[in-house]
């Protein structure tokens, strides 16, 4: 019984060797524009993460390309830069191109002013609701 | 019977509104370090990411604390900086520190050399076998 099982779990975990390990995220905060200004709207339970942030000018903000989570485009390897098929052909840990195995954005954002669990920033590079993922100074 | 259903949902979602999503993640490479030097070892299926990276002295580094990944370690949202006890408390997206509800880590390096799907760098704050996550210019 016990080699069954673990001939059932060699097949499940693939003949080349076990699967690689997964890691789980959820939004910290999301992107928010509206009235011309840009925010990121910490959600209410890690508002405890913001202390002390008002002592920086400038944050890191990590966001997810959430309108590329799908298994094509993030088993896209090559673009050709901004687009553009004039532009050779590159792999995408050599761009900043918004799609990638990990979907991760990386911004750094002048702070304007904290209210609550709202930061305004200056701009981010993001669409509205787009979901953050941390902030680091 | 359809309202049935829709209760079910509603209670599996929680009462007090849906469930935040989640995105998943798998290591594109891993850092190693081996004979006084620190690489970074990209997964052979992401090699053809990399076409174009030899254009770079640095790269961003973004990687995952993959030892901190525990419920309790990612629901810390304040700490001591540098674990010093006479450092007033700070919310985690005020600091470096490897505890945050996304574990993400970033970090500059320089490229020392590019060999296959191995990239050597300078140094890097990262225990060795620590998954990768991305890589930027």
């Amino acid at each position: 019984m016990r080699l069954a099982l673990c001939l059932l779990c060699a097949l499940a975990t693939g003949a080349h060797g076990a699967e690689p390990p997964t890691f789980e995220m959820s939004p910290v905060g999301w992107v928010r524009k509206a009235d011309g200004k840009t925010t990121i709207e910490i959600e209410p339970r890690y508002r405890p993460a913001m202390l002390g942030l008002d002592q920086f000018d400038s944050i890191w903000v990590l966001y997810w390309f959430d309108r590329n989570d799908t298994p094509e485009q993030r088993s896209i390897l090559q673009v050709h830069p901004r687009r553009n098929p004039a532009n050779p052909l590159r792999g995408v840990f050599a761009t900043r191109a918004p799609v990638r195995p990990n979907l991760i954005a990386l911004s750094r954002c002048r702070i304007l002013a904290i209210r609550g669990s709202t930061i305004e920033i200056d701009e981010i590079d993001a669409f509205a609701d787009t979901p953050v993922l941390d902030i680091k100074p």
